[in-house]
């Protein structure tokens, strides 16, 4: 089934403690696509300016992601982020942003991506996030990413988008401040009281944490000690979820759990390297071979 | 087959957000004792002053662990400490920390326990946890804990000591200052190079990690929402991990695993009310419930 993604393409220039690369793609819809492509088809919907590399475009296309639904704002500038990264790799200083273009995106969907029934809204003001739905009726599954800008500027807007959505994706610190909670399983069940039926709670290196109406349940991260830039890797968690969801079709508690399973994989190998070559690099059978070594680790 | 423990007991103090409670039994081998007691017999070797409540000592025994081991020095003064957590309840002060006789204590092993082929060391100076290693010459597993103070002050004492050990259990922060290493994978095999033939890195509230020679896994913590008190944690996990390894006489990888699991689920029990209260009101049968569920959670 194909699986329709609204969000930022973006140009990265990445500082960590041992390297720097710049002019890399990036953006939540990016890493989404590329990460959810191993799963389905995927239809992507974006804006850039007239400075965008037609490289970027052609790494997505030739990876098999449509992107018929990507504007061009020929007189205006890209989404730039330049971040560097604290020894941690955890925290991460944002050293400019540039939103331009994506910062007036006025999402409109291609006639033939109206019919979606898998749809994954991006990180963007909420009320971007509900002019997509309002354009997908036959919408059987859709889930959105949020930020700590959306929860603290327009927390209205996110209120009446969380009573839309069937799944929200969000991380641990975003939680807190959502609920005020500073108990994450908490945190996770006052979320879903708000509108979702289903909260998945990003921890980063510690994995993630699944809130259902009936499940309550933690997956950890696959250990790897080859963090090169975690960039993305919310974005590749939830491309793989969803990804996989659209390919089955199907997203019963069983099936959100194997999901959530190939996004925390599809995640691991994500921050192997810098921007999406690592995600370049590998095949589904990569995936599927970590995957044998995820499950053999948790069984006992 | 029996269990041998030395460590602390003392009288905390904890105080949380929204409450405080004083004169608790606490102190690393009291923990321990507590959780490792489900499993398998436990003796335990530590020192207290003249001021230790004899309800303490009842409350040891009448959880029929042998506490013929536990010195008085009826001159001194028992350990105490008196702390306060954030509202996080993960970060915690220390309001108050007095060692006295714990500060001074000589392990000296009753005749009967020096057949002991299962041991642990808890938190201590790494030279009073090879004292206890020379009067152990059968030991078939020695695991040790240890702490900051130890990595930062007794740094040669505490690598001769890594040495002779077979197992190091140690939190995230201990392990990232042991080695000078962010990324915990990486630390983990640092630490194994220094010593131990295994080591479990404890993330707290994100679970467990083990490094092996073959073997590198992470099991998540189970996923509670009822946070009251979390002293004691880490000792409750050791002592539920022990505890299984000398009831099954084993520790094949495949036992280790399984140990690693239980000591988790004893740790989630321990951390639902202050103390050793949550201990107290579980029996065997909750923790084979819980681990149902939790083997239920990772499977998928």
């Amino acid at each position: 089934m194909p699986l329709l993604v609204v969000g930022s393409v973006a140009i990265d220039n990445i500082e960590t403690p041992t390297a720097r690369r710049d002019n890399l793609l990036g953006g939540s819809a990016s890493h989404f696509s590329c990460a959810a492509r191993f799963f389905t088809p995927v239809r992507l919907v974006s804006v850039v300016g007239g400075d965008w590399p037609q490289e970027h475009t052609e790494f997505l296309k030739n990876r098999g992601i449509d992107v018929s639904g990507l504007q061009v704002v020929p007189s205006g500038k890209s989404f730039r982020w330049t971040g560097r990264y604290e020894p941690n790799m955890n925290d991460r200083e944002t050293l400019e942003v540039e939103l331009d273009v994506f910062g007036k995106f006025e999402p409109v969907l291609p006639e033939s991506f109206r019919e979606a029934r898998y749809v994954f809204l991006g990180n963007a003001a909420p009320i971007t996030q509900m002019k997509v739905l309002d354009q997908v009726p036959g919408c059987r599954l859709a889930v959105a990413d949020t930020m700590d800008l959306w929860i603290q500027t327009t927390h209205e807007d996110l209120l009446q988008m969380l009573s839309r959505i069937d799944g929200l994706v969000l991380n641990d610190s975003e939680a807190k401040l959502l609920t005020g909670s500073e108990n994450l399983v908490l945190a996770g069940h006052m979320v879903r009281k708000l509108g979702p039926k289903f909260v998945v709670i990003k921890k980063g290196e510690h994995g993630a944490m699944f809130f259902g109406e009936h499940e309550t349940y933690v997956l950890p991260a696959f250990p790897t000690e080859k963090l090169v830039d975690p960039t993305g890797a919310g974005d590749s968690f939830a491309g793989g979820m969803m990804g996989y969801l659209a390919e089955q079709d199907n997203f019963d508690p069983e099936t959100l759990k194997t999901a959530m399973a190939y996004g925390i994989l599809v995640a691991s190998f994500s921050v192997e390297g810098f921007g999406l070559e690592p995600i370049q690099a590998i095949t589904r059978d990569d995936i599927e071979e970590r995957m044998s070594e995820y499950q053999k680790m948790l069984s006992f």
